[in-house]
């Protein structure tokens, strides 16, 4: 598995910000494994340092909190602008609801040259929301969209406005960030929003920790769902009126939405 | 690089629909690599078959055209249910605007039960979007639709509708199949949709061949944008009201959706 020259070349001075997808190293790329076993420096929260290990003694390994996402970008700019190779993990892909938008926000707002002389790259990887409908079937194989739900950024009235416009236009639903500890009723308030307009027998499907050991796949439909099954671990997927299932041989089922309208 | 035992073994009587992500064998992940490495027969577009190969003396190579995809997914079961190891090959993921839809579709078609008895996976993949997205920085970083553009399969007044609705959602959009040969106009009725309602200066991101040897980035704004910039083979995405560029030291630029709203 060859990458090419200027993926495995030593960058110095350098910082990548890599997907390392849903969890298991057989998804991940040879692009970001090569980047990150050359890295002098990782930086990360602990939980996706653990799943891009095991690092060589010579890497410096900075954990950091998930909510830290600003400070953990100045300090991934910090190293590579005195001459270190940076390797920043997200989960999934960084370019969706992940560190690559926070690490542009930082450079955005920066005055030092230094930091605007880093050679950075973004890396991509298999999302949370592909993961979980490539082990449901195609849910994601017509129009969608990946919505955030988390209110720690953005107006929670705005929330509900995109999904009763997403709804409107039968898109099937990727939602991160679904619930959490902070707002566990708020996902309650977006199932109110997507219910009004989709029929009970809408499908869901509840990816908790795809690719992850603890994998777990849900099929359940609009009506069925209970906010208490999701968490901050589970991506979403909400069918839209074309979504359908097929009954399994081995008892499960495979969904998917149809190419044609 | 160590796949799971699953995602390496043998498997007699199966089809794995497989994800080469945008181009070079270094965004592809080990898991499609291990199934294209083990199977009898590999199906696919000519075009995306000259990128999962070369393939052994041994393997039997199947390139159809890249609209017969009812009668590709057809011919991957019947050669699976008579015991082949099948591999039928997407660009970018499957699972998004590719083949793992019409290979359930035709499954939900069938009544031959050793169609339904064939085991079959989803390798999922880095999509062209992804791909895009990460040369230019981090377009996708916030809420996001992808649409297909294609009225092959979808009324046009209905990706009209939807495409009024998104914007109004002041969505990133990642348009998918934006202008053919054999409806060069849609395209620009598409466009004057979107302009109804998205200020000229909102950014665009045109991604063409991305990961390919003939890879081109290009980043205008709404009013620049001329259809001609745009074929098959290019992914477009037009930024939301929030998204921002960043001059680079190069000459560049970055283009990025902040995580706030």
């Amino acid at each position: 598995m060859a990458g090419r020259v200027s993926e495995t070349d030593p960058d110095v001075g350098s910082l990548a910000v890599v997907g390392l997808g849903p969890g298991s190293a057989a998804q991940r790329t040879p692009a970001v494994s090569a980047v990150l076993a050359a890295a002098t420096d990782v930086l990360g929260y602990q939980t996706y340092l653990d799943l891009a290990g095991p690092f060589a003694a010579h890497q410096r390994v900075h954990a950091s909190d998930n909510r830290e996402e600003l400070d953990r970008a100045r300090h991934a700019f910090a190293l590579a602008a005195a001459g270190a190779r940076v390797a920043m993990v997200s989960s999934g892909d960084p370019g969706v609801f992940a560190m690559a938008a926070a690490v542009l926000e930082v450079l955005d707002q920066a005055d030092d040259p230094a930091w605007h002389g880093v050679q950075l790259r973004i890396l991509p990887g298999v999302s949370a929301a592909q993961g979980a409908a490539a082990l449901a079937g195609a849910p994601l194989g017509h129009d969608f969209c990946a919505l955030s739900l988390s209110d720690n950024l953005k107006p929670w009235a705005e929330i509900e406005r995109r999904l009763a416009l997403v709804c409107e236009a039968d898109l099937v639903l990727a939602l991160y960030n679904p619930r959490s500890k902070a707002r566990p009723d708020q996902f309650a308030r977006a199932l109110a929003v997507i219910r009004a307009q989709r029929a009970a027998a809408t499908i869901v499907v509840l990816g908790r920790d795809v690719g992850r050991p603890r994998e777990q796949l849900t099929v359940t439909t609009l009506a069925e769902l209970q906010p208490e099954q999701v968490d901050m671990r589970t991506l979403v997927i909400v069918g839209s009126s074309r979504t359908r299932r097929i009954e399994r041989a081995d008892g499960g089922c495979w969904v998917y939405t149809p190419r044609f309208y």
